[in-house]
């Protein structure tokens, strides 16, 4: 995406509705993320946007059509490691939203100090995901055998994924 | 040690001062544990035995030798995988005290309907928890490359065990 009016911001708490409408059909389908498929709104906002995360939001001038937020994956002798979890908006799939969201988030970790990214859990049968981080520098350097319960798929592996910055 | 008078029970709030005895040193060491060495008291009680997290200490009948905890390792799609931590009093070292938690962790796991445990950052170089857990029955399934600031041995990789239950 070349579109000069693409922004990534910070999340601001007026953000709640149009994150929230990006969060729920992601979390509801309960085939990515390892939280519960029922979680409330108040809690999925929180858990996105609260404590240690750092959340931001990418517009095109019109319509927010993602985010992320960044974290540090540890705390202590694992601080210097972040975790970051991406989200597109139903309607802004196939644009390459995740992408865009990356870049952002690769430079962010490193002017934060960061010297690694890690994903705990990439769910192996969410394909695509797995190619789009391979693609950008991440390797799979763990495999959990049946950690996730895929509601249609039954008991399939997750990733550990991890790049240095 | 087959000493009659071991047993293992859950972890009350009168046990602060035992728990907190057996965690601050290997808190503070900071070698082992990726959580802030400086961390308080009561933020190390409150992680220890709070939240998701539910504890259990191991007495002989005249002391504390060690304590363990256990929590679903992940919500939703992977909350059948459980994570535990263990401590082990500075006086009971040397003893078997992690073996006889471990024991009784992988009973009280299955017992809550767990199918796998995982441990999520086991530090290279704590080569006797690596070894302990692989003799009973746990794999290597991911190293994360210098994921974990050693205070004397600077960037060191850290490992993700798992065994099925």
């Amino acid at each position: 995406m070349n579109d000069p009016n693409l922004l990534i911001r910070p999340v601001t708490a007026a953000d709640d509705d149009r994150l929230w409408a990006m969060l729920e059909p992601v979390f509801r389908a309960g085939d990515s993320y390892a939280l519960d498929p029922a979680i409330s709104r108040a809690d999925a906002l929180n858990w996105w946007r609260g404590g240690t995360h750092r959340a931001f939001m990418l517009d095109d001038g019109v319509q927010s059509l993602g985010s992320y937020y960044i974290c540090p994956n540890q705390q202590g002798g694992g601080a210097h490691v972040c975790n970051c979890g991406f989200v597109t908006a139903p309607d802004a799939r196939g644009r390459g939203v995740a992408r865009l969201l990356l870049d952002h988030a690769l430079t962010e970790a490193r002017s934060r100090g960061f010297r690694a990214m890690q994903f705990n859990f990439v769910v192996a049968t969410n394909t695509r995901a797995v190619a789009l981080w391979q693609a950008n520098g991440f390797d799979i350097v763990g495999r959990l055998p049946g950690a996730f319960r895929h509601p249609d798929q039954g008991f399939v592996d997750a990733l550990v994924m991890y790049r240095h910055l």
